[in-house]
């Protein structure tokens, strides 16, 4: 006895010196037999994540800490704003991880010409996966012809060398027009449909995601985003068809451990301090 | 007195006439003596308005509309977004008012060569002023080189057709932070500098642009945005040093008239309908 707890003592010191990540990192990994739709592993929904830090006044700190984290936990990519692609290209040369960007982010209202330039220069800087914003006035004007051209530009300006991902900002459309422009994303080549900026009025549901995936077909990508914060969220909305997961959350869904109560809840309000009392953290930590 | 009642019903019956807005407008105007600084006239506030509509999902008839108000009240321009500029120029030929566009908008958060792109796009398209938003993450970082590029970029692109006003987010930002970049705003040859992006956790405040005219000195311009909801709100701006207003609400700012318990609060959460109750509008009228 006095030895099984010598060792148990010794197990949690060892866990507690690799670090609290990986000590949930295991504990979440392997435990699962359910097969998941469109080949996405239940063991290892890191590889669905996009690790997001998209606030304007991210730091080169806060972005370095992103790429750590990215590349300790194999997520799918960084996503970040196009102004910190060289930054992390720089840091994650070598690994997996892809660099995800964001074009006309994240009103989409710009024109067709910047969109496209703005994808250029991004994967000048090393950006190998885009997430481009749709013309959203334009698709509530009927204007598909715009739409098309706008999409077909990104497309073509990331000529191969990067996933081009359509951003459709789920919750300022009718279902009609959710439908009208997976299908014209898909028309136009892009990659992947994907739901929400993350900076207007709603997320990712599960609702959207399978109106998605049944809108694209089992081919095309379908990424969920906003909203995607812990391991039961993100089954629901993978098993409703979603590929791919945008959240600055991965570590909670690839280890299951929910958020802690003292954590930052995501309101946005922070200045001097965290306003709901919740979390102990400066602004460059969320 | 039967005479002054009638003399009364009539002009009361013109004044219908001519429309509320009009009506309202002449009641406002000519009212005061007082003095405001920097050289603004306090009956004719609509001088200083930027009428703004920025959201992504705003049609071409709301642009009509909000062009068709910015001409008929002398506002000093309309700031819509860049997908709009042709559009707004279009209309607006032959008027006084001006148009505005924004650059890098919300986050600021792209590259220099994208901003520089973007804002030679607008001008191209008939932009005569262009609202830009600072690398807010290089401030945090204190990187001052990189934000005064970035200006500088902006300012060359625009080549004097059109002014540059260089919005700081106040709301993100400490004071230190606020004086610092308008002082770079200032050397990089911009020639307004401005408080919000609407699209934060905050809006102008009269401590605010009383720091920033402190701060940048008697002749550049000073726009305070976002919450410029009433005259009352607008007086306290301009009195603390403000030259510019954007906001949705210049017919108000004009006029005096409060907003009408009914109306859009801006919340900004509409879906089928007004979340609130106050509203009996439909998307495209806020």
């Amino acid at each position: 006895m006095e030895i099984n707890k010598l060792i148990e003592t010794i197990t949690q010191e060892v866990l507690r010196e690799l670090g609290e990540n990986n000590a949930a990192r295991f504990a979440g990994a392997g435990g699962s037999k359910e097969i998941l739709p469109n080949g996405v592993d239940i063991n290892n929904l890191a590889k669905t994540v996009d690790h997001t830090v998209l606030k304007p006044e991210t730091t080169r700190k806060t972005i370095e800490k992103f790429c750590k984290e990215a590349a300790e936990w194999g997520f799918a990519s960084v996503c970040v704003n196009p102004t910190h692609v060289k930054l992390a290209a720089g840091l994650l040369k070598g690994t997996d991880v892809k660099v995800c960007t964001v074009i006309g982010f994240p009103l989409g209202a710009n024109t067709t010409f910047v969109k496209a330039a703005e994808t250029r220069d991004a994967i000048a800087n090393g950006a190998q996966e885009v997430d481009m914003v749709i013309n959203i006035g334009a698709l509530k004007d009927g204007d598909y012809d715009l739409i098309s051209k706008d999409i077909k530009a990104v497309v073509d300006a990331a000529g191969g060398q990067a996933l081009v991902k359509v951003i459709i900002e789920t919750c300022l459309l009718t279902d009609e027009e959710k439908m009208k422009v997976c299908l014209l994303a898909k028309n136009a080549g892009a990659d992947f449909v994907k739901t929400s900026t993350g900076m207007s009025t709603g997320g990712a549901t599960v609702e959207d995601i399978a109106l998605m995936r049944k809108t694209v077909g089992p081919q095309m990508g379908v990424k969920a985003s906003t909203g995607v914060n812990d391991r039961e969220i993100a089954l629901n909305l993978i098993r409703a068809g979603a590929t791919r997961l945008g959240t600055s959350k991965g570590m909670l869904i690839q280890t299951g451990k929910k958020p802690e109560e003292s954590s930052c809840v995501n309101c946005g309000n922070c200045k001097q301090g965290c306003p709901t009392g919740n979390a102990h953290l400066v602004k460059d930590n969320y």
